[in-house]
């Protein structure tokens, strides 16, 4: 007997028919002799729902006022599924997340978990309930309901298998695991069994959008086993999220093929190349809270240097404006910048112990034509930055270049 | 400085731009020198979209989860409705029942509260906040959400008023007061400037639907003086209830005439006329959870009596069928009934003080050839069963007759 945390997102419990499905797999669960919590999201388009009418009251709506009531749309789904798992004759029992207690800081709508009160879910498993509690939300030590961000139900599936020491956290989505890359893009694109979390954080936070990267993050953290699975396929093992890099995994270098075309980049020119210059134009770009991704600075000449980094496409105007200041203060030469850009990733551990990975990457992109604007490396990860309308192009041809489309 | 309590309705806070309206009523009250809670109900619709969404997952909901999910309805207007507030530069905050805590009993979907924990709404108030309240809501002491049934946002915001010791408890409703009679029935029908306690839980039992019943038992229990008034007015005072009968009311002998068409009676012919029967009677329709409302017996002849009651329409083909058996058990002769009735009440307390009111009233039938078919009395009322196509024309010319459209 394991005690399994099953994940179920919006589009999982869009309707009350798939509530309904959901509950037959919950069922199947407990059948084959295992504790099953299950952690819900808002049914599907309901959080956006809520916004608008926030919205309709105030143009940008008061934080602790919007978590009061966005964290309604988890309610509603954990009654929904508890009533589908009792209709089914099984013991089920809804929690929200203040009544878990899943403490969490005073950050409204983007607050962290800091403990969760597990005493009364192991009472209830022990008396043989199926729990379902409410993703996404918390309250913090005053008792204001406050909520964890888009995502946080991934989150909070983690947290409760850590806090559970569950065996394994099954995220359930509209997709059947993690892929080499988007299908969409790709025909070929295959789906991975396993795939190692510093793989999975590198592919989430590069646009593979099947779990949150803080879901993942905390996972490493508490070493809970993470599988993703889709939630519309009956039998299907989905994608182990693995802490160690298993013997197949050395044979596959990479992994797979990241992309993202939110981004744009920005460069300062002929920046006096001295001690502080980074802090002096990144500051006051975190000051205006935008996220920086990728930072570039190659060797200066001259005393000069040139400094890049990308922001957000919707940043992008915002972070022009903040930094023509800034270069003329610190005596740059001009500022440019571009938000035609994709950038694309190859991501693998198998990069650890493999030379040559990024000159296949480079020769592959060349022979296309494809010219590459920035570049920057981790140890399991190579990003390019190009230009937009060849992304498709590029992660086509790394797809193929490295392997991906064959069974390994 | 006076403390006031503010009780909004559905229809009151039915969409963005009426709950605007709402936060500018408060606003102004607040602009007065007055210390404000609010109490909100759910937008209208909503807790019977949510039922429905229920059913479509169980046919008959299961009340913990039920109570779980339409409790959300409340939580949503007390976001919208703070965020109102804080719009318009004012200090607000919201509360769900839970964080209250408004502690009640167990009874799912029915519960009644037990104990209000006042003292974080006192600190809020000292600090200058407008507190918005959860109407229909509370917790059980294990932390289980309950709620107090339809209309249970009144007894929340009496129950408010009586734990903060308010100045008063004002509910706004989509009517400016308590009426004589029904308008759309008798155009001539006058709002009351004041109602007794006794007078408005008569008028509210009899169909006249302004205030639930309960919440008004709730504020005579506790002395709360409570102020029915028109959320879509500008100016106008509503009607004051108030605990005891002055100087004018002495005057006004009847101060409305109530009515009620949902009723069905049913009659149990040659009854012996021993103890206990009424309990062998009315013991198993009670088990049925059918409720009970006007009772006659009469007194018997020949050792036999006749028994007569009205249930609810609804309850009337199971009522009949229950008393079958029971009608063959006692011996008694027949039972007959008859669902095309309406029952009429004259309801005042000046009625204490002054005779004749019944011979007015029923001479006022006569004259128009309508047939009484049973008749109840209180202190304060007088009801008579009717045939219901005479259910308008008697409540015009008791109306009438009582002078109830002449200023007094």
């Amino acid at each position: 007997m394991a005690l399994i945390v099953q994940k179920y997102g919006g589009t999982s419990v869009g309707s009350a028919e798939r509530i309904k499905n959901v509950a037959r797999r919950i069922a199947r669960c407990q059948s084959e002799g295992h504790e099953v919590v299950v952690v819900v999201s808002a049914m599907s388009g309901e959080t956006n729902r809520l916004i608008a009418l926030a919205k309709e009251i105030q143009a940008h709506p008061d934080p602790r006022e919007l978590d009061v009531m966005i964290s309604t749309g988890e309610q509603v789904t954990i009654a929904l599924l508890s009533m589908a798992l009792l209709d089914l004759g099984l013991k089920a029992r809804s929690y929200t997340g203040s009544q878990v207690r899943i403490l969490t800081d005073s950050a409204y709508t983007k607050a962290r978990i800091l403990k969760i009160d597990e005493e009364k879910l192991r009472r209830d498993l022990k008396d043989g309930y199926i729990i379902v509690v409410a993703g996404f939300q918390g309250e913090d030590e005053n008792g204001n309901i406050t909520t964890l961000g888009r995502g946080g139900s991934d989150t909070t599936g983690v947290a409760l298998a850590a806090a559970l020491k569950a065996d394994e956290c099954q995220i359930y989505t509209d997709v059947d695991g993690v892929y080499t890359t988007d299908p969409r893009i790709v025909p070929e694109a295959r789906r991975l069994n396993t795939i190692t979390f510093e793989e999975m954080l590198e592919m989430a936070s590069l646009g593979s959008k099947v779990l949150q990267i803080r879901s993942v993050e905390f996972a490493g953290k508490y070493r809970v086993k993470l599988r993703v699975l889709s939630s519309f396929e009956e039998a299907g093992t989905g994608t182990l999220i693995t802490f160690e890099e298993d013997d197949k995994m050395e044979q596959a270098t990479i992994s797979g093929i990241a992309f993202n075309r939110d981004e744009a980049k920005i460069t300062i020119l002929g920046v006096p190349d001295r001690p502080g210059i980074a802090y002096q134009i990144l500051g006051p770009v975190g000051d205006a809270n935008i996220d920086i991704d990728m930072i570039v600075q190659n060797v200066g000449h001259d005393g000069l240097t040139d400094f890049s980094f990308t922001v957000h496409r919707n940043d992008y105007a915002n972070a022009l404006e903040i930094l023509k200041p800034v270069a003329a203060h610190i005596n740059a030469r001009e500022v440019q910048g571009g938000d035609k850009i994709a950038k694309v990733s190859i991501v693998g551990v198998g990069m650890r112990s493999h030379a040559g990975i990024a000159s296949t990457a480079f020769r592959t992109l060349a022979e296309e034509g494809i010219n590459i604007q920035m570049i920057s490396t981790s140890e399991i990860k190579i990003s390019v930055v190009i230009d937009e309308k060849y992304m498709e192009l590029a992660v086509r041809v790394l797809h193929k270049a490295f392997g991906l489309d064959q069974q390994p």
